[in-house]
């Protein structure tokens, strides 16, 4: 089974991909957008893909093409993440390259320590080392990526929350047997009405079905009006988790399926 | 007055600052977290800050650095963000420097038209423009900063929505008279019990006060744990406002209020 993650080689996303899939051919591929469009051209089986972090916050792009692809999530993967301080050239700190997420992580840690460095954003943090040490600058990335691409380690953990996390999603374009799964991601696109998203997420709480997530998002077809992320701990195969279901419907002009499923 | 925004020179924000401020001294900040510190350290009177757009959402680094700060919302102001294609060598355009705001908000254009370029994530768009010069290459920025940084312009307004907006706020210091403010913005951190959002936001609703937007960020303090952004029409010294936020402190641990303000 091919399976993409969010190259190049060495990133965090790798990692975790050995871990889920340690048998699995495992493809590196440049982009989020482009790893959806694997999945949704069948030339991976599935993708694991960055879904939020507990310091930096959502993957907006991550949200967008679950909302935009017929694509289903199959599971979910929380990593350990820890950013490096990595440079080529030690002795001129003017330019260091991360991921927009690696900057948010290690906010106060670079404002403590380089306030002027000019920050320059990549696609991951591994492109970042790449970057760098072919610039002769410095990245913030993970240990492997500054071993795979020769950057010498200043500094390990430099994350701002010492318990620093990454979940990730595992998506597929078929559906697998949902039975079990103990959470479920859906979108809710409110009717227009004052108190929509509060009605709509009144089932939930009448049922004692407890939200784990919600997330908003712009709507692609209405200017500055609003889509909404939930999960909530619940299979679909639930009595009340369909009973709440049905009852949201009477808010919502859509609802948005992502799947039910575990932790892998 | 001082009044920074994020550079360098003719970027949206820059043009968004002349029309908001256009008899006071603009001053060019090369990143977001510079103009949150830079107005705490009254080096500047006022920031203009982009806040979300209507396409790619949220800025996330606007959001945390409201919530840290002690500042406050004085106004917002909404412009029209029409993105082009620019190009220093249009026979070769392997790499595009944008802001990920500009990648989000011409995804469909780049897919058409560029699916293989390397995309490349710069701290602004002007930044992007003022580098794609530099080493020859492409960037998706305004028209301005095109002619600023003398690229050549290939295609005008790319971006996936005809109806592409970019709110900024106006950030300070000093809480300015929020009487005849119209909205009102906030941060909510909740008791850690099931349905305390839903509880949170029931006297919003009870009170007939519409609430816009609603956005969720990492607590910085529990991991996994969220807070909550939220603006609602109304002033702070509406009786049913005051109303509303006495009966939401009994659902929540913290009540952050960044003002009321009007549009200008």
């Amino acid at each position: 089974m091919k399976v993409g993650y969010l190259g190049p080689e060495s990133s965090f996303s790798h990692i975790a991909a050995e871990k889920v899939f340690p048998k699995e051919e495992l493809i590196s591929v440049g982009s989020i957008v482009k790893l959806f469009d694997m999945v949704e051209a069948k030339e991976l089986a599935r993708a694991i893909i960055p879904m939020e972090n507990n310091t930096g916050g959502s993957v907006a792009i991550t949200l967008d093409e679950l909302l935009e692809k017929e694509q289903f999530i199959v599971g979910d993967h929380y990593s350990a993440i820890n950013y490096c301080f990595l440079s080529k050239n030690k002795e001129n700190i003017a330019k260091i390259y991360s991921h927009p997420q690696g900057f948010l992580q290690c906010k106060e840690w670079l404002k403590n320590n380089y306030p002027d460095a000019e920050l320059i954003e990549c696609g991951s943090n591994s492109e970042a080392a790449k970057l760098a040490s072919e610039t002769g600058d410095s990245a913030l990335a993970g240990k492997i990526a500054g071993q795979t691409y020769g950057l010498e380690l200043i500094t390990q953990n430099i994350n701002d929350s010492s318990n620093n996390e990454t979940r990730f999603i595992i998506v597929s374009k078929e559906q697998l047997d949902p039975k079990g799964g103990e959470k479920t991601s859906c979108f809710f696109a409110l009717k227009n009405k004052p108190g929509a998203l509060l009605d709509s997420l009144q089932p939930l709480k009448e049922n004692n079905i407890n939200m784990t997530k919600l997330e908003s998002r712009p709507s692609k077809e209405v200017s500055w009006d609003y889509i909404f992320f939930i999960e909530f701990v619940g299979n679909l195969f639930d009595e009340k988790v369909q009973r709440s279901l049905e009852e949201i419907k009477k808010y919502t002009t859509h609802v948005k399926i992502l799947g039910s499923y575990s932790k892998l």
